[in-house]
């Protein structure tokens, strides 16, 4: 299930294109879906050119592809605590899919959380690097709001808006991902290297890029289509106009993901662009995070605490279970208590925490966690409730 | 056509029932239409109840109405300079009949424009005495700019945002309308007598409550429908939860005119209640003047400058031919040069230049005036556009 197993012949396929595509390209994602990403690599080793690149651009990917060492990779990845999660896998967090040709052909995973669980309840929270002193301060304040509302603040890593996000989920105790343009072994910007280095201790760091590729501007733009995709909403908090949060709330709508903006002053430049975005269809205002937490929580399809626990108990992996079995039959107890219990680190019982939490079977009240009322119905033996 | 002439039987009864019927009753609106006002009239003077009231609110209206000196409060208002225009007038705004029977019975006037010109290019700006900077600041701006593109700018009369409002608009020597909920005559906030008595100068000051009359919190409440009403969109700036501004923007909804709000930062109280009504279906974020009159400009019904003068130049006032005249064929002129021309005072032809821009004579373009396109061909004797 994850690269530090021998991997598949498809597997090593991937993580050998993820050397060579470009993220996002949908002439090489068309490709890897019409033949497979074996028969890819073949072609592009023994020279026999695909569709729809010229032979210019057909000779940059096989120099890319002479250069591509996959077992090297995953074995730099592995001793880094990087696996990599592609399409097949349980851990495939199916909304990417919505991306179609576009779609990542894998992901790059530091942290212990299942991507997959985590981005079940998650939402984006993006916007400028060069933010004003109350982009900051909405962006920290609506993170922690979620966080303590049990979501998942997913954003990329990058200075201002960013990184308030990240700093003020891991602040409530809360659940983040950082979606990066770099390998994820290599923290960008240099200046969140420990920011990054505490989302991988706490949560995940992810990323398209194998292990100490660099970041570029397109990667930049086409990494927020990741965020867009992985996530319920994206929540713009403050952008100028043309900012790269901008593409990222576009590319949302276009998903029928929630859009939503916090608005500033009218006076204000790096509010212009969120205004803009909330002046069109679709988009809606919100000022904190109930209100973000109320719409995306609306998506009933994807909302399992509504209608209990969506996956049986005899399913979950092992730690899970030992984490639920640690939790009392009714009391609310901290994730240090949880953890005592379980026998695990606290940053494990609250990755852990945090799955269980996304598969319904238990929810978050300030500091305290608790089995909600549909898995104590399932855990006294199903039936219905009561 | 205005209360200083010898009034009808009919008028005469309207401005009686003025000191008798609260604005906005909707009681009273009924038994108007249905009866007719002097029948009304009879009735109260004749004690003969008329239904929907108890006796003891039927004996309220009748100590009222043994004290209403119509006649006398006709002529105290022609000594201060105010007219009384009710329904069948020709200055009468047809779009106070959509209030329905909470329209008013008639409304006291001072300042020479023709209110029922003004009102077909005028917008609402509105928003909280107890404003911030910011509020106050977007206020003056956006009214400045709705002024210099032609717009009448109507609001309360208030400190805070509509005294902005209002200055704005008098500053960049526009057009502007002060809705008061008291006598016309009596300008409150008393902080506020030189300016209303400027706004009664250069442009329009009205209100439902005849001469002398006070204003008490349900009038205040209930003359924000008449800004609704009259306008063809209004605009909050600032408003905080269960601000009076709120009940105007929601009036302006329930009567199918624009409903548009100033964004602030998510942390301001005072720009809480404008981002609800964001929130809520229909209203629009605007941040400056040229979003306003872009929405508002796009009722085409209400668009005559779009298609041409909509009265014949020969149904002009005298007043407003001057004026028309004094313009020249092409060239832009300011409204002192045009004021000259015409032989009369820089403000009655501003006032005059605002009702001919209104009927679609004549453009704006910041200090300068000039003729229409469709009114120099209807001046060169009509035919078709060339």
């Amino acid at each position: 299930m994850n690269g530090t197993d021998a991997p598949g012949p498809d597997r090593l396929a991937r993580v050998f294109l993820t050397r060579v595509v470009e993220p996002g390209d949908e002439v090489g994602g068309r490709w890897v879906r019409e033949r497979g990403p074996l028969e890819v690599v073949r072609r592009l080793r023994e020279d026999e050119p695909l569709p729809g690149v010229t032979p210019r651009r057909w000779e940059g990917l096989r120099a890319r592809a002479a250069a591509a060492e996959p077992v090297r990779d995953l074995e730099v990845a592995g001793a880094a605590g990087v696996r990599f999660v592609c399409p097949g896998d349980a851990e495939w967090p199916g909304t990417l899919d919505d991306l179609g040709d576009a779609r990542p052909l894998g992901l790059w995973v530091r942290g212990r959380p299942s991507l997959r669980m985590w981005a079940l309840r998650s939402v984006a929270v993006v916007g400028a690097r060069a933010c004003t002193e109350y982009g900051a301060h909405m962006a920290a304040t609506l993170a922690a709001g979620l966080a303590e509302r049990g979501w998942v603040v997913v954003s990329g890593g990058a200075y201002g808006v960013d990184g308030a996000a990240h700093r003020g989920a891991l602040g409530a105790g809360g659940a983040t991902v950082a979606v990066l343009a770099c390998g994820v072994d290599r923290p960008y910007p240099r200046g969140h290297t420990e920011l990054i280095n505490r989302i991988a201790g706490q949560g995940l760091v992810v990323g398209e890029l194998p292990p100490g590729d660099h970041p570029t501007q397109s990667r930049f733009v086409l990494r927020n289509r990741v965020i867009a995709a992985l996530t319920r909403g994206t929540v713009v908090v403050e952008a100028a106009y043309r900012s790269g949060s901008l593409v990222t709330a576009r590319a949302a709508q276009r998903l029928g993901r929630h859009t939503m903006g916090v608005p500033g002053p009218a006076t204000s430049g790096l509010s212009a662009g969120v205004h803009e975005i909330l002046r069109g269809e679709g988009a809606v205002l919100v000022t904190d995070a109930a209100e973000v937490a109320e719409l995306v929580g609306d998506m009933g399809d994807l909302a399992p605490d509504r209608r209990g626990p969506v996956l049986p108990r005899d399913l979950l992996e092992p730690g899970a279970r030992r984490v639920l079995a640690a939790l009392p039959g009714s009391r609310s107890v901290t994730a240090d208590e949880v953890a005592r219990g379980a026998g695990t680190s606290p940053d494990d019982a609250i990755a852990r925490l945090y799955e269980l939490r996304a598969l319904g079977y238990v929810e978050r009240h300030g500091d305290g966690w608790k089995l909600t009322r549909q898995a104590m119905v399932s855990v006294r033996g199903g039936g219905s409730p009561c």
